[in-house]
C-alpha cells in the first residue's frame, strides 16, 4: 500500500509537469483515492514534501526608493530592536561564564562543526561561528569534508565528536549535499551535544505539554530573546509566523505557543495571508521571500521579527548586492510598534544562542551551575 | 540557574496561590528576571506547564433546551458527519484485512494494553479497545496493575510487550496514577509499536517537514479520516484547533498542518477565541468544556469536528447523566455546513484508528502488504 502510495504521488508530480495540474487538484483526487482504501497509518498522512514555494514577488513589489511603489511618507514610529548590541551583551556575559567555569572546574565548552562541500554561504556561516567560538572561550573543533565523500565518513566524523568528552556541542551545517541522508545524519547526532536543537527527540519535546527539550534551535530562540529582551509580552498575544522550515519556521511557532500565544502559521498554501496578518500581535517572519511582507500587512503597532535574509542585486553597494528581510522595512517601520532590521536583527542571534546552547551543554554534563 | 528557575516557578506558583496575582503578571515578572541574566538555554523556555483552566461556563451557556438562552429557531442546515457508520466501514475493511493476513502467513497483529489503577473511564476504554480487537480478529493482551504499584513494574509489564514479537502495539492507558512518571514510561514503549503515537519521536517527526512519524495519534487521525471521508478540502482552508493537549490538539494542528491549512491554536490564553474561532473554515475542538463554542462563534459554513466528551447531569437520561462535546450543537448545526455528534462523531473513529495503526505496526514488520 505504501508502494501504491508513493506510485500515485510520483504519478500526481508527473502529471503535474505534463498536465500543469494544480496540486490543489491532485490532492483532492489523492484525497478521494484514499476515501475508498483500507485504512493504514501512511493513508491519511499527508507529507509536507509538497515544496512551499511562494509567489515571486513582481518586481515593483521590491520596495527599494528607486523602484518602489510602495508608500514612503511618513515618519518611522517603530522602535528597532538592536540584534547586534543584545547579541553582543550576551556573548559578553557567555564569555565572562565560560571564564569563570575555566577557573572552577578547569575546562571549557567545546563545540565541533563539520562542515561538508563548498558551499561559500555555509563556509561564511561556519566561519563566523568558529570566530565566535573563539571570542568568548569556547573550544572548537571544525571537520570540512569534501562535497562527494560517503554517508560513512560523515557519520565517523559525528560519532568521534559524540564521542569526545572535550565536546559539548555537535552540529552538522546545513544544507547537506544531496547524496547524503540529512535525516539519517542529524538523527546520529548526540542528543545532549545537539545543540542545534534539530532532532526529532528535541523538537518532539519542545512541542509537547510538559517536557523540556534539551535544546532549542538557535534562530528560534534568538527571535524569542529579542521579544523578551525588548519588553514584548506574548501571553495571549497573537502571533503569525510566515513559513514553516524545520529550522526556523516550526520551532519558532511551537516556542511561541510555549510563551502562550495565539499562534497562526502560515506558508505557501495559505490564502491571503495579508488578512491574516493583518490581526498578529506579533510577527516573525522566514519565509525567505524578499519584501513578502508589506506594510499594509500589518496591524498598526505589531512587533515585527525579520528573519529573512536574501541577497539581492544593488549597484550601489559596495559588493554590487544587499541582504533583505522577508519585511519591506522602511513601510513596517511606519506602522508596527518595533522591528528587527535586516541585517543586524536576528542574525546575530542566532549565533549567540549557539554559543548560550554550547554553554549550557557543557555546564549540565560538568554539573557545573 | 536550572534551580533558581525552578524555585522562581514555585515561588511563583506559591505568590499566586497567596496573593492572587494572575499567571499574566507573575509570567511578565518572569520575563523581566530573565532578561537580566546570562542567557543559557532552559531560561526562554518558556513552560506548557501552566494549567490550561478554561473560563468555566456560567450555568446559563449551557445549551440544552430546558435551561438555555441559545437561539433554537431555525432548521439544521449543517450534514451530520456520522462517525459511528464510517468507523464500522474501517473496522470492516480491517478485520478482511486481519483475515487475508492470517491467511496469507498466518500471523495476526497484536496489542497490549497497560492499564494501572481502578478508574471508571480508563476502564471503559480499556474494555472498549480490546472488543474492538477481538471483533476484527487482533490478538490482545492486557495487564491490570494495582493502582499503587511500582513505576518497575509498570516498566516491567511494558519491556515484556516491547520483546514479545506477537505484539505489534503496546499502549498504556492515560492518565497514569501521579506517583508514576508519564514522560519516562511513555518513552519507553518501542518506537515500533508506539501505536498511540505518543513517543517524542512520533510527535517530532509529525512535525517536521520531510519526516515521516511511525504512527500518528488516533484521535487527530481519526478527525482528519472524518474530514477526508466527508469530502471536506484542507489544503489551503484556515483551520482553528481549540485545545493543545499531547494527545489532541497538537497532533491535530500538525496533521492539519501536514495537509497544508492554515492552522491557528487556541488555548485558555487566548484573547477573544470567538473571533478567531469565527474566521475558521474548519474547526476542531478538544477543550474538554461543554458547550465552550457556541453558534456564534462560526463562520456559516464551516465545518466542526467535535472531540469533546464531558458528561453532564441530565436526570431526564437512563444514567442520570449525558455526554455533551465543547461545541452547543443545536445551534452549531443551524450555523455549519457539517458537524459531528456527540456522542457518535469523533469517539468511535479513536479506537478505529488504533486498529489501524495496530495493522499497520504488524504489518511493518511481517512486511506484508
Amino acid at each position: 500500500m505504501m508502494v501504491t502510495t508513493m506510485l500515485l504521488r510520483s504519478k500526481m508530480a508527473a502529471e503535474k509537469v505534463a498536465t500543469g495540474v494544480t496540486p490543489n487538484k491532485g490532492l483532492k483526487l489523492m484525497e478521494r483515492y484514499f476515501s475508498t482504501q483500507v485504512l493504514k497509518s501512511p493513508l491519511s498522512l499527508m507529507s509536507l514534501d509538497m515544496p512551499d514555494i511562494w509567489a515571486p514577488p513582481s518586481p515593483t513589489d521590491y520596495c527599494s526608493p528607486s523602484s518602489s511603489p510602495c508608500n514612503f511618507s511618513g515618519q518611522q514610529t517603530a522602535a528597532v530592536i538592536d540584534g547586534k548590541s543584545i547579541a553582543e551583551e550576551i556573548r559578553s556575559a557567555i564569555a565572562i561564564e565560560v571564564s569563570r567555569m575555566r577557573r572552577c572546574i578547569g575546562k571549557v565548552p567545546g563545540l565541533a562543526v563539520i562542515l561538508v562541500g563548498q558551499r561559500r554561504d555555509s563556509q561564511t556561516y561556519v566561519r563566523n561561528k568558529i570566530n565566535a567560538c573563539e571570542e568568548v572561550g569556547i573550544k572548537s573543533l571544525f571537520s570540512a569534508l569534501p562535497e562527494d565523500c560517503t554517508e560513512d565518513t560523515v557519520v565517523r566524523e559525528l560519532l568521534r565528536y559524540n564521542n569526545d568528552p572535550s565536546i559539548h556541542g555537535v552540529l552538522v551545517q546545513l544544507p547537506l549535499p544531496k547524496h547524503l541522508d540529512e535525516e539519517k545524519i542529524l538523527n546520529m547526532v548526540k542528543l545532549e551535544k545537539d545543540v542545534d536543537g534539530f532532532h526529532p527527540v528535541n523538537i518532539g519535546n519542545l512541542a509537547m505539554r510538559g517536557r523540556e527539550p534539551l535544546f532549542v534551535s538557535c534562530t528560534p530562540k534568538g527571535c524569542i530573546e529579542l521579544l523578551i529582551r525588548s519588553g514584548v509580552e506574548i501571553m495571549g498575544k497573537h502571533a503569525v509566523v510566515i513559513g514553516r522550515s524545520n529550522i526556523v519556521g516550526l520551532p519558532t511557532s511551537l516556542l511561541l505557543q510555549r510563551h502562550h500565544a495565539t499562534v497562526t502559521i502560515l506558508h505557501a498554501f495559505s490564502k491571503s495571508p495579508e488578512l491574516t496578518t493583518q490581526e498578529a500581535d506579533i510577527v516573525v517572519t522566514a519565509a525567505g521571500v524578499p519584501n513578502l511582507v508589506r506594510g499594509d500587512w500589518l496591524k498598526p503597532g505589531a512587533v515585527v521579527i525579520d528573519v529573512g535574509t536574501c541577497p539581492i542585486e544593488d549597484p550601489s553597494s559596495e559588493f554590487g548586492y544587499r541582504l533583505v528581510g522577508d519585511v519591506c522595512y522602511e513601510e513596517a517601520a511606519r506602522v508596527a510598534s518595533a522591528i528587527t532590521p535586516v541585517p543586524g536583527g536576528v542574525g546575530p542571534m542566532t549565533i549567540a544562542m549557539l554559543l548560550a546552547n554550547t554553554l549550557d551543554a557543557a555546564q549540565r554534563v560538568g554539573d557545573f551551575n
